[in-house]
């Protein structure tokens, strides 16, 4: 190739001797003993170029030049002078005597240094161009790129081929708000962007595909969370005639294969799966971050008769649960970091805070430490020790309130527990990865404030063969065939069972009190595909952004997309969105209620 | 796995003897001497399941059967009896003795049948999940992903990585009109769905990506013909560092490998290669379809003093043409068939169509059959063979008018011709896959409706570097480094080397009449992006659609995308687009310009 005949990452002791063409950005320019010194970066590394002044047409060129300037380099490999080698670098060893120099494209001063750890995120998205020349940033989407392919590759040798769906869809008013799109040729009427292929993929087992996937864009214009993105890719995969064991092992396996060719890390084989009932019931989580080693202890059934009215009151609540949260060496936690603990578990809506430190278990009462034990009757307090296991030196945590308070509260505590400082040096979590299958999740859960049942998974999912009898009778005793693939506390991917008879899925609108009628007007197509013989299928869909996120270590997944928009949807880069003409808007057969904004 | 053994594409000789699970759709079903044969499909084949009466169990499900129901079938497999053997399925030398068989999901009686090749476009779009049941359709998305997918091996291996680029981006109301988005946190402003990604992979070379790919959808809110789709998809590619001869090899090699690979074609190496200038000057086309073998003769400066005035005038206007376009043994065709020519280059706007039979070219004017060479002095009739080379028996059509109307009548008439039954028979064009590279395109091209210029490919198309001197004092003579891949007549891709230096970028502009303060609020990032050292780079976007169309032989490219609109821009199977909520409208700051339509 005419302009390099090697890229940066490509140069290494074996290249000595030879001339050799180089093309990338100044990554620094030093001044040393009158030579310059350039340090030339790529995509692929850093190589350390010498500019002697014994060739003055390419030194004036040297002299010229400044961070971030794109240039040519034709120059020697040679080693580098004994004591000077830097072995952080795979071309460390040597160095490239430059012969001549050609300028490819200046630069302005950049508005930041790119090794600069500490910049906003604001500078950093609206210089997004210079933000992605960070190593950092390279190596995040180089990595997003390997995991993407190597799932392309694994689903290609399981048969699965990519299907492209629409991305001009129906709006389906359920769930998530859609992003709507005027539609100039049907005056008043919109398109959606997709929330996920769902449907369609279905669609295409019933048309006989066999083995679909797609690495899609997904929309929701929701308000946005750290990890939430107006748009995010989904790894989306549906199967015919497998059933749910074998769908779990084929995507348990595409995981496992990802992880080890990309980052070489080896994954347990098999994952471990845990029914939804006991991750409540362990962790107070649908997602459990098994790194974190201790968990919640069920009090409810004993603190019925307590004088404690906090515990008795919740005991005896329709829907409250007490549960107890031993912390293996906690005793040592000061009154002042319990009181942030207090406020921590506030912001889920706890009222507070209960412990018992216990300083001595067979001294029984009078080896506990704390304001509450007076209010727990011998029984009690026999029945925490004894169920909690708790030792000499642990802390004992309360949480007692409605479950899902008691949940997340203490559910959250375990973690910001485990996950500290001091959990980490007491051995209370681990390093590493820790997957998980979370299965038999419940096919409803009921809607308090509209008094009626919703989805657990999506009304798509098909429920256990055997829980059928639950559907209109008494649906929250139905458990679904739906699963969750779950690593280090994160839902990486969620997938069911689908269901593929016309006549379940009709049952399954009216136990959701959707009518027939409603039925036909939103899912109709999928109703009616459904009567022409659907064979059974099921299938997964994975979060790409969020599972690169966690691969990378990245605080955000805006780490891990190339032009990503702001929490407040905006991109800063192109400045987008914007006022548009109103010739446009009138095309479009809309107008805006309010006058146009300054643009 | 539990639900089949095998898929039905799998099942040949080598397992005779074996009992196996198959599962899929009845394709037929015969009644036969008291026995059910039963056509047993799948994504892969068919099977002949043979259910005898004396597994009564089993029978009685078999008689229940009908065509689309979906099923299980276990059986044995055995050879047919000799001379039922049918030669044309992979599976035709055996069959299935039916052991035991389970209805997976009965169907209601299909709208049509499967084998129904008369179907209205209408009835494949609204019934489109049967629609894609049709082995044909299979094969079509099947073929579609190979390429794909090969495309991702290609460039995987050749360096580049697919990095995303945003859906939701800015509007700029260049070229085609925009999808647009409301934007819900933003009142009053607009996301617009990307045209292409062009700015955001320069952005990408920009930050030093190096290679940069992606398969993906764009958007174009145009009126649609036969061949365009709403959305459509790309094969997007840009590099670095490379210029346009290295990046046309690099992709000429790709669609080599594809058509090898996916459909076992050797296309030619190299493909040829023609300036547009000669394109249009040979066949009145920037893509021309080399199948066809004859070509236009320049006649213009022969005709500037003849008597007949439609010569003559076209002849001597600024900016008229005048051509012949001798068609090899073309005095055969009749005078009926002459006047349906003459129809059809109307179309173009062509108001007539001269023609000469040249029955015998020894007798000079004698031998010309024609009523206009009474008008045509001696030279230019003597001109006209010479230029030609008419031998006996040929025709020669003449276009004369205005360039662009002479370009597109005749060059129409000449791939009308060269693809006629007639044409084949008489070898005037050949079957097989001709490719060529167009080059030299226009950086220009005047818009005489704004009195401007305007730029023929796009804005960022870099000028040839002999050519930056005309780029504001003579626009029309700048050649710019674009090129076209052309196949068989149609643009499957089309690329340059942009512009890298923000100084030429804002020449361009300038020579575009795009004022400063235009250029900053539209494309401000990308002149931004260019001060920082922006390497030189290019790249080629390829349309998959299309590609695929013509491999397949398919009349519409929506015969190759699974969920297509119709030319009305909707989807008959899900009713997009459709009337929304007024709630949904609220939230997006909008209103109808009109009430609603009925829903």
């Amino acid at each position: 190739m005419s302009m390099r005949s090697h890229t940066c990452g490509q140069v290494t002791e074996s290249l000595i001797g030879q001339e050799i063409t180089l093309s990338g950005w100044v990554n620094r320019r030093r001044d040393h003993g009158g030579v310059i010194f350039i340090d030339l970066r790529d995509h692929q590394g850093f190589v350390q170029v010498v500019c002697d002044p014994d060739r003055p047409e390419m030194f004036v060129l040297a002299e010229q030049v400044r961070n971030e300037f794109c240039i040519q380099v034709k120059g020697l490999v040679r080693a580098r002078p004994a004591g000077t080698e830097n072995n952080d670098l795979v071309s460390g060893k040597i160095e490239v005597l430059c012969h001549s120099l050609v300028i490819l494209n200046a630069s302005i001063t950049p508005p930041f240094q790119l090794e600069d750890e500490n910049l906003s995120e604001t500078t950093r998205l609206t210089h997004r161009v210079l933000d992605l020349r960070r190593p950092q940033m390279q190596k995040n989407l180089r990595l997003r790129y390997n995991v993407a392919m190597e799932c392309r590759r694994y689903l290609d040798a399981a048969g699965f081929i990519d299907i492209e769906t629409p991305m001009l869809t129906k709006s389906t008013p359920e769930g998530a708000r859609d992003y709507l799109v005027p539609s100039r040729v049907h005056d008043g009427q919109f398109f959606a962007l997709p929330q996920s292929p769902q449907l369609f993929k279905q669609l295409l087992m019933v048309a006989g595909f066999d083995r679909y996937y797609q690495i899609t864009k997904c929309f929701r214009d929701e308000d946005l969370r750290a990890d939430r993105q107006p748009e995010f890719t989904q790894i989306d995969c549906e199967t015919a005639f497998l059933d749910e064991l074998e769908i779990r092992e084929l995507f348990e396996n595409m995981i496992r294969h990802i992880f080890k060719i990309t980052m070489n890390v080896e994954l347990p084989n098999p994952f471990p799966t845990m029914p939804y009932s006991e991750g409540m019931a362990r962790f107070g989580s649908d997602k459990p971050d098994l790194r974190v080693n201790f968990e919640f202890t069920e009090l409810t059934d004993l603190m019925k008769d307590v004088d404690f009215k906090v515990f008795s009151g919740a005991a005896n609540q329709e829907g409250g649960r007490v549960v107890g949260l031993c912390v293996p060496g906690g005793a040592e936690i000061s009154r002042s970091e319990i009181d942030d603990y207090t406020q921590f578990v506030a912001i889920y809506g706890a009222k507070g805070l209960a412990w018992i430190k216990v300083n001595s278990v067979a001294e029984g009462r009078n080896g506990l430490q704390s304001p509450i034990v007076k209010n727990l009757h011998d029984a009690a307090i026999e029945g925490i020790l004894k169920r909690t296991g708790a030792k000499d030196g642990d802390i004992i945590f309360f949480g007692a309130d409605k479950e899902k308070v008691v949940n997340d509260a203490i559910g959250g505590l375990r973690l910001k527990i485990g996950h500290s400082a001091w959990g980490k040096e007491h051995g209370l979590s681990t390093e590493g990865w820790k997957p998980l299958w979370v299965v038999d999740f419940p096919m409803f859960e009921y809607d308090e404030d509209n008094a009626r049942w919703v989805a657990c998974h999506h009304p798509f999912t098909s429920p256990k063969d055997e829980h059928m009898q639950y559907l209109e009778s008494s649906p929250g005793k139905c458990l679904a065939k739906a699963y969750d693939m779950v690593l280090n506390g994160s839902e990486i991917g969620g997938g069911s069972v689908r269901i593929h008879q016309e006549a379940v899925q009709s049952q399954v609108f009216r136990a959701l009190k959707i009518g027939a009628e409603e039925a036909q007007a939103k899912f109709g197509f999928l109703l009616d595909a459904l009567q022409y013989g659907a064979p059974p299928h099921g299938g997964i869909a994975f979060g790409l952004d969020r599972i690169v996120t966690m691969m990378t270590g990245a605080e955000s997944i805006r780490d891990v997309i190339a032009f990503p928009k702001t929490q407040r949807a905006q991109c800063l880069l192109t400045q987008a969105p914007s006022p548009v003409d109103e010739r446009q808007l009138k095309e479009l057969h809309i107008r805006l209620r309010q006058a146009a904004p300054a643009a």
